[in-house]
């Protein structure tokens, strides 16, 4: 429909802003569309493309914040200067609870103080500037009328002016407490009318937990449509981090082979301060180091780096959809995924700020060191380690993918080339900013590959001679930095106005986050932090080792200052302690130790049954304090025959094999996904068939009989571990059940007084042929009916434990201390 | 029975043999004893325990060649000094083809040439020389009567000086290739008599390859015991890698917890030579640097690092066992297992001395980096680098234990203490000798742990400034150096004579080794080494890197100088064929890209399928072309849903799962381990049911038809894997059998023309009721049929692959570039 000449005026219009026609255009927002209009009645069409844009009004709350002064208003100028060629027309509405004047004086000293890119001629500057002011207002907002008076201004001026609007951007630069009023009247009294959409601009902190977070988003989804949110994550917009997913799309080719466990050594994500949280207590203590920057900010760029890269970044919803996948994959942290600190002056600053007592002591972690795992094939058991603190050695951000060194050099290291060699560190470094180098980077190892980077918008750090980085000097990388550093917030605000969804936390996204992040917090609430002086004295004492899924200071700390709950003395000198209980040996020790020593015990029958047999049949009953036990046998036992292990369950739940509340769940979760056990070695229980669960005509439990009967030689189990009920029952063999008790039945269906109630369970008589039975008993729960078993006699029918007592194998009971002494 | 008196003499024989009793005893051989008797006389029962000890013979066979001269007479004079003085009484008979006058003559000049222990003063080292040469005598051994009259003299003098024999050592210091003839001799003439021992010693080679070895092994063993033979591997002798299972032993409490696949980062086992083969091209020419090191000392050492601890190291049977146990578990080798280099002087060298034509161009590898893998749960993924070679940089072996790094340092790396931060490198290396550090030594970085070693026989090494070792300088390590060095020849011969048999070979531990090494033997048969100059001149050339179980060269070749069977030119621009075959489509490539898409088209299928309908049904072939399909699957798909993924048979053997000829075996040992299907996803056929293989009565057919109708929507499985046999066979479906091709049964038993001949298969009907079906046809074998079968219509009964016509779905037949261009 466009005309040639249209066509050619359009592409006029769309030159760059810093062109003749928006130096005449933006005198003023009337006189500008007069002007085009004007412009355009000589070349058919335009008014057409001009209608097609609209305006677009930006509303700032919070106009006279320190986040607006700062980099808001910057960035909303850069807005209009990259945008305003283009065929939209703008108004920024500057709007705070300061009265009228006073916020005109504000803004009109935060215009004046703006900057223009670095190539801009000063009075060319000086143009852009005053078009910029023509064009923004400062207005009061209080009250749900004065935001209905806004709707209205910019209706009749759109009006007025032979306009179509095109839409309003909120930006919410005003705490969160407020949000929700605002929200309110926004959504009755300052919606754009139809065909026009709305944005509104969040800034974190987005609640405290799981908890908060789901509130603020239940509270803002009654006013806001999930599309309408843009939740601002300002790491998003930071140069280096907005390039990692452009990098892996562009470097596709050297990294597809490399971007997994494979290859990848660690992955560091960092973000270390210098400055304390002096003056900032009040929001700190709320807060904390986790909340203030690991959950956001680290969180988002480990999922930058972990999510599978989509085909198309140039889709919003497959990169949101791709990344919220990633989430779903990490593994739950626990207490021991984490190190925290506390800076010794922290302390003071809070009972000063806060005006607390002397007595009071915060235990708001100023330093976090924390070990993520993602159990996807991509990155299984590879390490991502976030750190963050206030009060360091140094202010550096950066994330840091190191690769495994998989080269042997076949000359003496004296004689290996730097930059070349195969064996010298292979890293790729996203240098978020500051730290030595001093500004945003990408680095990579030279002897990895070379890689592409956007010339328009990177270019080759020069040389900073003597400059060491992880570990080599500046020149082993290929290190570029950008050709123009950009704040996060101008990126970001840009990124709003065309809708790249992409760059924010969608609510799914956040929620996910906070579900990752919760347990870890609501496990140190009542820890205690490591104390650390601040600076460069802090030595090695915040250095942090892992092993496994655990996370430990490697030094010792400096002093307890504060003892909290969990300092109570441990007898870790305690020995093992050895005794009898209902006339078998008993063996008794700290949760830690029992359970070691009964997988050692475990492996010995094991290995002791298949050099004899060679195989061993076991018998596990579910629930939790097997759970540590099977850890401690995948991780711990390099020598167990597994290959020759038939395992066999001693009760199941009537559920599908595949439901968490199976015992079978459990063994494969913690057991079988770790070791390899072949196929046909594993015997769940039949309690899953022609989709019925223990139908009595499925002859389920006489078919687990029979694969007894033909695999176990005179059914005989090597070994049983039962587990022992606050009832006395044992297996799935209840008091109030009396069957299985006594007869010829191997395995029977059972009822638990609780839910579910349908079992399947082998038979006290097949337990008594074992060779070897082992009860596991934990935890202070136990200590009343462990004391009651002690003193009955083989009464199976009140007691089921009680009637445990092998033929001629051998019992031997297992209690932590909890159970056994209180 | 011993009196008070006895035994306080019995502690004055026992002192070291430097002392006065010992000075006086070894005057000569009958003087000796004499003297004792008269000594005894005095003191009542000890002639017993004299009696109790007996007489010892040691037979050096080849006394008068290099290796004797070298280091075997000086071992025999060190056991001379050792025990001589604890009871037993010796004689060395030096045995050689050599006339008895010459033989005399150099037996003379090399006894003459001994050395003492260090701290003995020149008088005293005379003096026990002398004893040494008085009990020390050549003989010629030739003939069986040679061998015969030896026997008897031993006889006779045992006899004349009231003395009992205890046993007689045999040490074959000769070449291999009279190894039967002189075993021969000594078996039938030369034997001790009842009640005294007998014990061989061999040296390598052993063989060449597993037949050879075995061979060998079948012949000895036709003259003597098992326990009767020491192979000798002097590597095993050597300080350093005697101290290796001590210092595991020594040190367990520190290493429980690191030994294994979570802490150690990889093992280097590294003997560099900077000599070439001048001069022993005959010799090395049949073994190559792979029978001359690494099949024997590299791999013994490998055994000492990798096999499970025994708890007691003093039973010889625990270790040996232990270290077969390793054995069992190594990865097999493949032709992309190892990199192999020629120094370029070998061919000319190879020429000269073998007389060969100049068009003769060995393919020995003179240089070799072979990766090993270790399957089992303690090292499974952890890299053991062995690597040896002629004409390097220098001369040098080690065994390197690189710990992962699993330390985050908090403060900047200017601020690290070296010797203390964990984010150094943590090492352990038993340096075999040579290399800068000149001699024998293990060290332990200093931020490791400090090691335990005995303090008698190891001191810790003296600074050397300056000195780097594996990138950090020797002040950073733990280093012990041994307080006396002593030939491995020496300690040997010691071992032999206390019988520690796990300082030996056996012969399945030797035949395990070659078994482990003689597939990559044959696999580099005809593989051109890569040339390289020699010296300190092969720069990088001779880097390596390995990605999986792959090794290959950093670099390109220098130039390729001899083209090999395997350097033909392969098309690698040549392009993914698509076309038509029995109008579907058809992809052909070479085999690896043809692999890479196939497996990327499948999980591109579980993505769509999972994301509609939340799982996807996959039914697979067996046979070996899946094979590198299921590896592709495993180890490059990081994003493929195996959580919702269900695995189906096509079709299945009639033999129990364990059995390797099942196709489910393939399934599990090339997928299954690798990935994470849960355990109720597996659908196995039930071809084995109640102990009985595909009976009738027993319905699998019907049952499994029964599962797939209950957990496949409509019977149609998303996915179906198929092949193509040379008879026009898929699934279990043959042209012999005409059954399974229409009708309504879902699952047939079938027969097959070949073994197994019973099968269960899918049936026609079900395989054309996928969503989409892929036909895998990869070799050259297959190109007739394909030929054949893609000009004759739907003709199942002939071809049953011809009736594979999905009823809506889709099918694409993937072929590659042998089987579809021949």
């Amino acid at each position: 429909m466009e005309s040639k000449a249209a066509k050619s005026l359009l592409s006029l219009v769309r030159m760059p802003s810093v062109g003749w026609s928006s130096a005449l255009q933006h005198r003023h927002a009337g006189a500008w569309n007069m002007l085009t209009v004007a412009v355009c009645m000589a070349l058919l069409g335009c008014l057409q493309a001009q209608e097609l844009q609209g305006h677009v009004s930006v509303i700032l709350l919070g106009a006279t914040g320190d986040l607006a002064r700062k980099y808001l208003w910057q960035g909303l100028f850069q807005l209009y200067l990259e945008e305003a060629g283009k065929g939209h027309s703008f108004r920024f509405h500057g709007t705070a609870l300061t009265s009228t004047k006073q916020g005109q004086e504000v803004i009109a000293k935060v215009l004046e103080s703006l900057s223009c890119p670095r190539d801009t001629a000063p009075s060319r500057c000086a143009e852009l500037k005053a078009q910029f002011q023509q064009l923004s207002e400062y207005h009061r907002l209080k009250t749900p009328e004065d935001y209905l008076a806004l709707s209205k201004d910019i209706e009749a001026r759109v009006q007025h002016e032979g306009l179509r609007e095109a839409g309003r951007i909120f930006y919410f630069s005003v705490p969160p407490f407020a949000y929700a009023e605002i929200a309110r009247s926004i959504n009755s009294s300052c919606r754009p009318g139809p065909g026009a959409w709305l944005r509104v601009v969040l800034e974190k902190p987005f609640g405290r937990d799981h908890r908060s977070a789901q509130q603020l988003a239940t509270e803002l989804g009654s006013f806001f449509q999930e599309e309408e949110m843009y939740r601002v994550d300002h790491y998003l917009g930071k140069q280096v981090v907005a390039q990692i997913l452009p990098f892996r799309d562009q470097n596709r080719k050297a990294l597809d082979g490399l971007w997994n466990r494979h290859h990848v050594e660690r992955v560091e994500i960092i973000m270390k301060e210098t400055v304390d949280a002096e003056g900032r207590t009040s929001f700190y203590e709320e807060y904390g180091v986790i909340g203030d920057v690991l959950q956001n900010h680290l969180t988002e760029i480990l999922m930058l780096v972990a999510m599978e890269l989509p085909l198309n970044l140039s889709s919003s919803e497959a990169v949101l959809g791709h990344k919220l996948q990633a989430f779903q994959a990490l593994r739950g942290l626990q207490r021991g995924s984490a190190v925290v600190g506390q800076y010794q002056a922290y302390r003071g600053q809070v009972r000063r700020e806060l005006q607390k007592p002397d007595s009071f002591h915060s235990l708001t972690p100023t330093f976090a060191g924390v070990l993520v795992h993602i159990d996807n094939l991509r990155w299984e058991g590879v390490p991502f380690i976030l750190m963050s603190g206030k009060a360091l050695d140094e202010r550096v951000g950066y994330v840091r993918i190191l690769f495994k060194d998989q080269a042997y050099c076949a000359q003496s290291e004296k004689r290996w080339v730097p930059a070349q060699s195969h064996c010298l560190p292979q890293q790729i470094i996203f240098y978020i900013g500051h730290g030595e180098l001093g500004g945003p980077a990408v680095l990579v190892s030279r002897n990895l590959f070379r890689p592409s980077l956007p010339s328009a918008s990177w270019k080759e750090v020069e040389g900073q001679p003597g400059l060491r980085l992880f570990g080599r000097p500046l020149s082993d990388y290929y290190a570029y930095s950008p050709v123009r550093e950009q704040d996060a917030y101008s990126i970001l605000i840009s990124r709003i106005f065309h809708r790249r969804k992409d760059s924010f936390i969608t609510m799914e996204n956040l929620l996910a986050s906070w579900v990752f992040w919760t347990p870890l917090l609501d496990s140190l609430a009542h820890e205690v932090p490591r104390l650390y002086p601040g600076g460069a004295e802090n030595g090695h004492l915040l250095d942090f080792e892992f092993s496994g899924s655990h996370l430990s200071f490697s030094q010792p700390p400096l002093e307890q200052l504060v003892l909290g709950p969990d300092s109570a003395p441990m007898p870790s000198d305690f020995q093992v302690l050895r005794a009898k209980y209902r006339d078998s040996p008993l063996i008794s020790a700290w949760p830690e130790e029992l359970i070691a020593r009964l997988a050692g015990d475990i492996e010995a029958a094991a290995v002791q049954a298949v050099r004899r047999f060679g195989k061993f049949h076991l018998a596990l009953s579910g629930g939790s304090s097997p759970v540590a036990l099977f850890q401690q046998l995948a991780m711990g036992h390099y020598g167990f025959p597994w290959a020759h292990t038939h395992l066999w369950l001693v009760d199941e739940r009537c559920v599908p094999l595949w439901d968490p509340e199976s015992n079978f769940q459990g063994l494969q979760a913690h057991l079988l996904q770790h070791v390899r056990v072949p196929y046909y070695n594993v015997h769940p229980m039949p309690v899953h068939q022609r989709q019925r669960l223990c139908a009595e005509e499925d002859q389920g439990a006489q078919a687990y009989a029979e694969e007894i009967s033909t695999l176990v030689t005179n059914s005989s189990f090597d070994l049983v571990l039962l587990g022992m009920g606050t009832d006395g029952h044992t297996a799935s063999l209840f008091p109030q059940s009396p069957v299985g008790l006594d007869g010829k039945q191997l395995v029977v269906l059972t009822t638990s007084p609780s839910s579910p109630h349908r079992r399947m369970s082998l038979s006290l008589p097949v337990i008594n042929r074992a060779h070897k039975v082992a009860v596991l008993v934990m935890g202070r729960m136990k200590r009343e009916i462990a004391m009651l078993v002690s003193r009955v006699g083989r009464e199976p029918r009140k007691w089921p434990i009680s009637g445990v007592l092998p033929d001629s194998g051998q019992l031997v009971w297992y209690m932590d201390y909890d159970a056994f002494l209180g």
